[in-house]
């Protein structure tokens, strides 16, 4: 959950974006109030997400506005189904529907998007996880990773600097070699941080067993070389937990479930989920 | 262009969010500077863009950093080749890589998408303009607008404060029609301000060409209907500009230029171009 | 209009310079709440403006305050009128005083002044029209050019980056002369962009009805230049709209307006408008 | 003197407000750098203030330019002679020219005047001060109360929490009289902090005086009133300093000063010196 | 006092260094809202200060609560007993509490040691004050001074650029000397500012008076010397306030204001107080 | 290590609340450059933190100054000892000294205080880690904490939302219990996230044990229920790590160690570390 009163501030830089000047349409148009209804609809099947920061948008420009939920968060919405209905000033409606329907379209998107993965593993593993990646919008991360969770998906780590050393390739590269770095990193770490780390081999896999990584990431390997990695490490060191990733899509997803990785990060759920078809239609109420 | 300065706020919100607390990996694993190189690589082919802002979060990082760029932008890089070499120290190759590549993927992204409509446009039209809109993500409208630039594409507005007077079906549910609309809008405008008219028949075209509307939009008319209210709008005002939208996908883009309009307004170019396929490889110098 | 999100972020700034450090006079003398009301009243003639940033700073002091507008925002204020009261705490009272009115006398003075133009010109013409500029107060340009549109001016562009490519000397003397300069203009732009050229005699004139310029500035022309441009512009661009500007004051605003231009721009209406002078009376209310 | 940290900052904001969209006539006009040269010439007679904030601007804009300085701040300058030139690239001449002018003339219009008040003042007196006051324009107080002190002025407070506690007319108001307030003033307040009160009588001058007020301001008396005033706190008072305001202009204040007030504080200094005249030509260097 | 709208951007501030990715226990564990109540207590006696910061945490948090304060501001809490009393939704109360108790241990920690150097003077002077200091945590000075005020001691100059002139070790070392350093203050400076200087030895404190300082700080000197020295002011400049500090500590204070200073300004009160124990209870409503 | 544009912001805003109104004694007393330099000594035995920011509000004053370090950062410096030599300006050394020491003061004395709980610790226990906690200055936490590891501690978590879900007191009053709270935690959680649990009773040692925590907390324990805890959770749970906390001091934290932890967190490290005693000398350099 994202706090009001950070959302209201990522709001507030959208609606900047586009009302810095004022809308010369509306307030041309409209000198005076309108009584308004709006009613924001799914033109095709999505799963919600996203509608805190969408009222957020709209709440920045009339404080007085009344909410109507239709479809929850986290729930598919049936096209042609109405979402949200806001009753308020016509000029907060106008002013806002695009900055509100650029964040709902983003986040609805990720969610639907998520949950086509989620239901696609489910066939093959109870407990596989499907996981975000910080390959987010920069500025959105925070709502990015939400919208996954809304749409069944968990997260990864959300940020450089969090209890988890997460010893990727070129780390590996500038330290030569992952029981290098493995070594570096135990140095002096705190016993609250757990330590993962990246590799692309079955060699790579052994020296990660035995540098005591608590989490394996498989990268890009084959589902063989991934099906014996998992073996290796289910044998070897049955607590460490196995994430897989790398070119992860709807078509490949259940065949990485099948190789009983407990984890999939998918960087496509934040950096190429096309945005969901929404609109808004605003009439008078009088 | 955008300025530096404004870049410059840009890159470290985007550094903020992945960097506040650190970046416990690097920072265990190396307490001393590391002299290396980075070389940032097209996977897949692809039209570069967003490589100022790529190279402002370097920038935040090493201010002595050395950059030679290989492709330019706005030109394609094919699969392999590398866009931008970035001599440094590895701390900032390391720290700034996952918050400069998010912005690059998305940019490289849109100028891709982009530069297929524009190509292909040209077979049936000289003149027709693919153009972006205000379907952008928030926070990142000035950089998503000038990757559709490199693409090819032009800028429609850039927000809802400017000289164009845009108005759109939710302004003429509101008014009372089209021709309510623009005889409000007519009221007390300056004569440096544009008027644009959103119509969806034939009828609201006529409209549209009586209030003397400067451009008009056809939003959501089948190929046909198209036809028809070019010939009527190149024959009634010939001055009058000519736009279309709605649902424009590189399936109908050249159906719809060989309608005759002036200029092809496309959302999915911002809002759900798929991330270019990049990657940054480090590696140490000595 | 300026939203009240946008409103409120001018205020607090303001309010900060004055206020960062306390009110160490009213809060040593007065260590409790003491019900008060405040009037604003005009001191001289004026015309109201600014009414809603005076406001905000107020309500950022007291969210609980009671407002009774007198005059109306665009109205004629006599000396000794009432623009607005005020009841609410004291401590809001004394410590926005200052701040408040520093908005008002500036906004007021900037209504009042562009009045006086537009009344000046109105004996000789029905549809000339009184234009900002850019040379605002920075920070306050969106406040300035409200004023001036409530003083019945009305708004030229308001930043570099619009709908507008606007032509000025400084880029006629890098690109070599109107016509070269509008000959770079016309290469990669927008159908959705009006030019605008500035011009200095009827040489350059013709240039500009040659370059198709759509709005042409005659800036600091004789007279009889003026009236010479206007009919040339007439007869050869019936359409093109006309602009002068260059040392436009209340003694020459009417003989400008005769040679019959469509728009006079008027840099002092916010660079040079002196205050208008506002007090505030503040009792107690027990 | 207002660091350059402090400075940058407010010309970024200025900046934001004409660039934030970029700078479309610029940027089509001249799509490569254009070595430029740019000289700020006085069109009039002025006192040189806010060569820092508008030098700032253009550093934003290219980091790398030249700058010499002709005309010295709180020097004066001849029309037509130049005050900088500026040899930068002609992209940041083009799009800070406005920014930097709206600061400069400006800031040099308040020089000016305070100049002129500062030079009617000496006919008759050595010593009396030329003060300022908090009737600044909000967010360039820092940057006005500088152009008063380059006029020749002096400062009064910056803000309402320093080390004066200055009694004003409505806390007088509010607080029962000029004895009452100055009562509630000396409860408890550090030994650092001085006092000043308000006076609009004879009556009240003594109030202010068996309060142990340390500075006394005469508000809109008479002159007649004031010399009276002067005698009284001169010989019952001699350490009180004596300062008076109201209404004050070009016309009446050698007689003002010609009263033995040790300073006289005038609003108009900044709310409503006229900006200074001045120009920027830019031309290319090759 | 400090300005809500103050308050709320500092309390923002905090939350974003503990909130800025959500609250990982409190929305896992309790996905639903919780009617709660908090209970804020004293766990060893203490002066109340930093109340305000402290709720406008939670007020962020839920805009909603309800708050009954126990011990006011200023007063003494003992061990045990409740400061303020909190109903709202229990995650408010989870994920502000951490962020509101370091403000208010912080500043009660600041008043109670303010309130023992207060308390230990008052044997031995009726009019001594306890002064703080400009050595204050960065970001949070305005609260730091409140707090102190609450504890019975009095403001010092807040900042380097208010009505006080103070002249510094460094400074007297860069001009060459007391005397020369007074002289160079002199030269141009407004009637409205106080001067005060830094002494170490008597010879200083006859330079100090020499040139007229309005206020002598006798820093880190001998109590014998202080005695002398007070005694020097006192005969020679009775207008002179006298103010003394240099590693003043419990032990040493009520002989340094035996000596017949004015003031002890007092590093420690806000660098070095140990922070108060406090503790939250939370506890469900139904 | 914190980003330098990270602690650029901290330093700026430090600086603000010092010198947004400029500094009135430096700038009058020396109105041109003087070169200077200053040397910052220690007064007292300390170790060594905070160097970077402390820097950084010098280079933002000066940017050309020159530094030499003294003393490293993490080593003991004596008293007298200097630990940076600065060349630059007067004016910046001048402008800058209270505010660079304001954070240098209570850095170094965090890591003091620190190196003093972990010098205690090592008679007993080689592996024992001292800990910092979440009871930081806000706005301060980053410095606090790397100063903390300056002095030989570990960082706990950072915040609420990192990748440790930590159970305390109050939400096990709100969840009902500690089984009852481990339950709800393991609901829906990311495989990459730790669970510790806050204990105080042997009893709920054992539920933690059972609910699979991975750290547990023994909170304000007696040191013999410490050691049965201890001797509990090596015999049931021996990969669960052992942290304690609770009132811990010098003179009791070797005998906390003693019983066999591994983790002693330590607010005090943070909120109550005394301020290191160290000045700043200015001279000239001529």
């Amino acid at each position: 959950m994202i706090e009001p009163f950070i959302l209201r501030k990522i709001a507030k830089q959208a609606l900047k974006e586009d009302l810095a000047y004022g809308d010369i349409t509306t307030d041309t148009l409209f000198p005076h109030p309108i009584p308004a209804i709006g009613h924001i609809r799914a033109k095709g099947p999505l799963v919600v997400a996203g509608m805190d920061i969408c009222l957020e948008v709209f709440k920045l420009l009339d404080a007085c506005l009344e909410i109507k939920r239709g479809v929850k968060e986290g729930q598919e919405a049936k096209p042609g189904e109405t979402i949200v209905t806001i009753t308020a000033d016509g000029h907060a409606l106008l002013k806002g529907e695009r900055s509100a329907l650029n964040f709902l379209q983003r986040l609805c998107g990720i969610a639907t998007l998520t949950r086509k993965f989620v239901e696609a593993v489910k066939a093959v593993s109870e407990h596989v996880c499907i996981m975000d990646t910080r390959k987010t919008t920069p500025g959105l991360r925070a709502l990015e990773k939400e919208a996954v969770r809304l749409g069944g998906g968990l997260s990864h780590r959300h940020h450089l600097g969090g209890d988890l050393l997460f010893i990727k390739d070129n780390h590996i590269a500038l330290a030569g070699g992952v029981t290098a770095a493995l070594t570096l990193a135990r140095k002096r770490l705190s016993p609250t941080t757990k330590i993962e780390v990246e590799v692309t081999s079955l060699a790579e896999v052994g020296e990660a067993i035995a540098g005591r990584a608590e989490i394996i990431l498989l990268d890009n390997m084959s589902q063989a070389t991934m099906r014996e990695a998992v073996v290796l490490i289910r044998t070897e060191a049955p607590t460490v937990r196995i994430e897989a990733s790398g070119g992860v899509c709807l078509e490949n997803v259940t065949d990485i479930a099948a190789t009983g990785v407990d984890m999939i990060s998918i960087g496509r759920l934040t950096h190429s989920a096309p945005a969901s078809d929404l609109s808004m239609d605003i009439s008078t109420r009088w």
